[in-house]
C-alpha cells in the first residue's frame, strides 16, 4: 500500500496553523518528499514516520516556499543519525541552488546525490520499486509537476509459463519481478506473468497555470494533488499574472485528466476559509476535497 | 518604553509546539530581530506587532537553526509591502552567508544592507535610539552575544544651563539630544543636563560557553536572556564539546553579571519540560524563569 500525507497547504508563506504545502510518500519502507519549505520538518515530526527512512527530495522549483526548509531538513537528518546517502531531485540549477542555501548547514554526516531532471516531458527515475515521473509546467520559473507511480504485474499465467518452458523453481522470483539465467538461458517476469494490471499512481502539482499537457500527464490517477491558490473565479487575472491556478482551473483539469479524487492546495494566504469555496471546485469535479495540513490517505491495489 | 518579545525556545531544530530561538525588541516604532531560525516568521505573525517595521535583523552566527528563515523573511517581508532597506548585521561571512541563501527569494523589493561586524570586543551600532552592542563569545565558529542598550539622558539642570549661558529658546530641543548652533555658538545637551541615569539593557546570547568576559559584557542588565542547552550538570561533558551551556552555567553568569532578571532558552529538543528543572539555576540565580515561545516583557525607565 502506498501511504500519502500532505503535510501543509500553504502557499507564499507558513502561517500560524498553516504549513508550507508538501507532499510526503512511503511505499514498502521508502520514503519521498515532495517539495520543503519553511518548517515542513515539524509536521512531518507530527506524522511520526520518522526521518530515518526519506530516500528522496523531490523539488518542484525553487521559491522559497518550496524549498527553504531544506537546510533544516538535512541537519535534521543528521542528527537523526541518518548516513545514507540523501538524493535530492529538481529542475535545473539544482546543485548550485543547494550548494548556496547549504552553506548554514555544512558537515553533513551523509552524502547528497544530485539527480537533476532536464525539465523535458516524461523524464522518469526509480527508487526501488517507486518510479517518479516529472513533467515540466508553466510558472515563472522552471517548475516540474511530479506524479510517482507504482506499478502492479499481471496475475502468474500457468499456461505463458508452460509455454516458453519456465522451470517450476524459478516462478516465484521470476513472478516477483527477478530475470534469472539458468542453464545458459535468460527467464523473465514476462514469461510467467499476464498483463499489467492498473498500478497506483499520484500526482503534485502546484506553482503553474493550467496546461492541456497536464492533463495528459495526471490522467487516471488515484489521487491528484493540485494547488488552488485562488478560490474566486474574479481572481482569474490574478492567477494569469502570477502563474497559478483557480479552484475552477484545477477541478477542470481534474476532470479532463479524469482523475478518482482531487485535494486542492497552495492557499494564498489570504484564503483563509478554503472549505467555504469548495463548492466553486465541486460543482466542476465532484470528488474534490479541500486539502487539510496532515491529510493522509493509503491508497492499496 | 521597550518592549521584549522571545520569539521561540528551541535549539537545533524547530519542534511542534516549540520555535526557534530568536528575540524580538520593540521601542519608539523600531524593531530589531535577534536570529532568525526556520519558522520565526510565525510566531512573529502570531505576535501581531507587524513585519513592516523591523529595521535590522541581527545574527548571532550562521547555523541554521540561527538564520536558515531568513529567505522566507524576507519575503514575506516584500508582501508586507516593504521598499525601506533593511538592515543586516552578524559575524564575519555576512554577506556570503546571505547571498548563499537568498538564492530563492530572488526580486526583492527592498534593498540589503549589510552591516558585517568584526567579532572584536565591544562593537556598537547605533539605530536611532536603539544601541546595538556585539560581543564574541565561544562557540564551534564564530558566534556573537548582543546587548540592546536604550540610554537615558540626565534631568533638566537649570542651574548648568544659566552657568553656560543658553539661552531659554533652547533648552527643550538641546534637552532632547540636539547640538544647535546660534548666532556663531555651538550649544550641546551636556550644557543643559545632569548625569546620564540609568538606561535600559537586554543581552542574549545563545551558543556559546560561559565566558569570564560575557559576564562583564551583560552586566547590570535589566534583562539577561541566555542559552540553557541542557538542564542536568551531569551533562557538563556534552556542553563543553558541544560548547553550549547548562542550565547552572547561565545561573552562575547572571548571578557573576549582577543582571535583573534571567530567562533561559535555546532548549535541547530532548528536553521536553523545562520548567522541571529550573531549580537547578534557580538555587543559584534566584530570579531565574524558564522561557517560553512568545514570552513577553515590557521595560520601562
Amino acid at each position: 500500500m502506498l501511504e500519502v500525507c500532505l503535510l501543509g497547504t500553504g502557499g507564499m508563506m507558513p502561517l500560524p496553523g498553516r504549513w508550507l504545502t508538501a507532499l510526503v510518500l512511503r511505499y514498502n519502507g521508502r520514503m519521498i518528499l515532495v517539495d520543503c519549505g519553511e518548517g515542513t520538518q515539524i509536521p512531518l515530526k507530527t506524522l511520526g514516520w520518522g526521518f530515518k527512512a526519506i530516500d528522496a527530495i523531490c523539488f518542484t522549483h525553487y521559491h522559497a516556499d518550496h524549498i527553504a526548509g531544506l537546510p533544516g531538513m538535512l541537519l535534521t537528518l543528521g542528527n537523526s543519525g541518518r548516513e545514507a546517502p540523501l538524493t535530492l531531485m529538481g529542475p535545473p540549477e539544482l546543485e548550485k541552488v543547494i550548494k548556496g542555501i547549504t552553506v548554514i548547514a555544512p558537515e553533513l554526516p551523509f552524502e547528497l546525490n544530485f539527480e537533476q531532471l532536464s525539465g523535458n516531458h516524461g523524464e522518469s527515475k526509480k527508487i526501488d520499486d517507486i518510479i517518479i515521473h516529472s513533467f515540466p509546467v508553466n510558472h515563472t520559473l522552471p517548475c516540474l509537476a511530479y506524479c510517482i507511480e507504482i506499478k502492479r504485474a499481471g496475475k502468474f499465467d500457468l499456461e505463458k509459463a508452460k509455454k516458453h518452458g519456465v522451470p517450476m523453481k524459478l516462478w516465484s522470483r521470476l513472478q516477483k519481478g527477478e530475470a534469472m539465467e539458468l542453464e545458459g538461458r535468460l527467464f523473465t517476469p514476462d514469461m510467467v506473468l499476464g498483463e499489467e494490471r492498473k498500478g497506483l499512481k499520484v500526482c503534485y502539482t502546484t506553482d503553474t497555470r493550467p496546461t492541456e499537457e497536464l492533463a495528459g500527464f495526471i490522467e487516471n490517477s488515484d489521487l491528484f494533488i493540485c494547488e488552488g491558490m485562488y478560490s474566486e473565479d474574479e481572481k482569474l487575472q490574478k492567477a494569469i499574472d502570477k502563474k497559478h491556478m483557480l479552484f475552477s482551473e484545477a477541478a477542470k483539469l481534474a476532470k479532463q485528466g479524469n482523475v478518482q479524487e482531487l485535494w486542492l492546495t497552495h492557499y494564498s494566504p489570504a484564503l483563509t476559509e478554503p472549505e467555504e469555496h469548495l463548492h466553486v471546485a465541486s460543482s466542476i469535479f465532484s470528488n474534490t476535497i479541500a486539502g487539510k495540513d496532515l491529510m493522509t490517505k493509503t491508497l492499496s491495489f
